[in-house]
């Protein structure tokens, strides 16, 4: 368990899957096989405050969704860290890391199932949701008390940015930003 | 903690953040990036019992959807007491409480997050759900026993109304009104 | 409590509330301030078993969305035993009754909010499910174990037709109707 | 309860209820009638493991909505594996064992309520998630511990495949199908 205060001090990035660790893991299908997600809004505002002061923060996920593409840029992540219809999850994550000159140690991954026992091996801190696949707990350096779509990127993304003294909130820059 | 029979008879109005609070905090996005907000019945028809009673009643949230607008007219909700996009909820919670001729301490206001926390102090008594925010739990002047979406408006609206003997359902208003 | 045998020999019809019994409560809003619902399938079920073996059935809700009368004709209620956007819910109640020859102790109520007390109380049995209002748990003859939208309509439908040996699936029967 | 390790090693196939089994129960209707399911990401994963190493996968349920069949054709299963509109599961359910080879006592099945009954008795190990109808769960083989849509599909499908060490995670092959 990677949970002491020196660990979240060398965190500079966050990456994460999206079903089952934003959302609780449910998947609307429409009539044409489109699938809609719903995600949480305390989780939106750790994503905003974390890209607000400097942390970029990728979606990497093997669903194609146009929605969430447009949920990932309403809470400030940026167009390139968005890494939608991923078949191989560990080579996505070292682009994001290539492109913003980081070391895979230097990045917490959430993940919840299969897919992504690799990445959260390469990154700094590995984190699941309390509901996540059996495997991947087994692999997790983090197991979060919170499930999925209930608070495990909110708690671990505002833990990380309260020990570097970085979760502040700026009503003028929000202004400025969204 | 600011929970006894006193401090409801002072409330002359409610004031309220929307995601986390009359929602449980989950947005279903869209292929445009629209939200759409799952409410509650049952906090709807205190809301209802609210305006119809003669309190004003706020929506103040960062939120921009056409569908937050059109649920709150439905429950009574006046057009211009619901700021959507609310970017300084301070401001917005002077104005509402200026329009309707209010001072700040006789307002009862609910929030969940960090940007309601600057509202929650200014007024009268600061609700926050039983799962909001660390930082907006250590501010609230009551948490609620329940959880944003399921009953934290409903129960305290009532209370208030119930200690003010207006909490009173009469049929031929509501025909005329709805 | 009226919960013993005897009392649910008497019940020849059901009449139910919607928002909060048939569903948590939850309402999805849409641009246009349309309400969807999600209905429980197992409530669903039973009531399919109520009007195939002969039970009225009654829909009496002050929401007025298209939807809740299609789930209605799905599962076998009549298009007239849908009372939408009633404002008085006795007096529906009265009209279901007066429609069918049934007295009104006769026939079981399900409600979870103040608009159904007085429905309850005419009703042979006022049923409403755990997580009902305060007001409607004291007016209740019976409170469900379990929560509006998680089984109450199916519950208590599936003990009274047991207890009058109705209830019975029909392959046959099913595929002539549905 | 047949839940040791030789009853696992026996099952060649796979067959499904839809309401209540991978999801919650929850139905919502649109203003035409047409219902939508929210599905749990990790049964689908769970599903796609299973058809991608071998295992056929039949839906077998009353729903008729396209949705079911973009939701199971997305994660594997075959067109000709979809049973919609089934108003007699027994029948559907031979004709998938026919066609694909198998007798009834190699297929898993999974179902909550009244209308599996029959099917549940016929196959090898009749599943039900923990919330399903009273008469179900005293019909079941095995009661998983999880309730519907949370997990019941992916853990059954787990421990049979990892029983019969066909649990693997092959991200070429995945890059190839999906």
């Amino acid at each position: 368990m990677a949970q002491n205060h020196n660990d979240f001090l060398k965190i500079k990035a966050f990456a994460s899957d999206v079903d089952g660790v934003m959302t609780d893991g449910g998947v609307l299908c429409d009539l044409e096989g489109q699938l809609y997600r719903i995600f949480g809004a305390k989780d939106g505002f750790a994503i905003r405050m974390a890209t607000m002061n400097g942390f970029p923060f990728a979606f990497i996920t093997g669903g194609r969704s146009a929605s969430i593409r447009e949920r990932a840029l309403t809470i400030g992540v940026k167009e390139r860290d968005i890494y939608l219809g991923s078949r191989d999850k560990e080579s996505d994550f070292m682009d994001f890391c290539r492109r913003h000159g980081l070391k895979p140690e230097e990045v917490m991954y959430f993940g919840d199932d299969v897919p992504d026992i690799g990445v959260m091996r390469m990154s700094g801190i590995g984190v699941c949701p309390a509901d996540a696949a059996e495997d991947v707990i087994a692999a997790a350096d983090c197991v979060s008390p919170f499930p999925g779509g209930k608070g495990c990127v909110r708690d671990m993304v505002e833990r990380v940015m309260k020990a570097q003294n970085r979760w502040t909130f700026d009503t003028a820059e929000y202004k400025r930003l969204y």
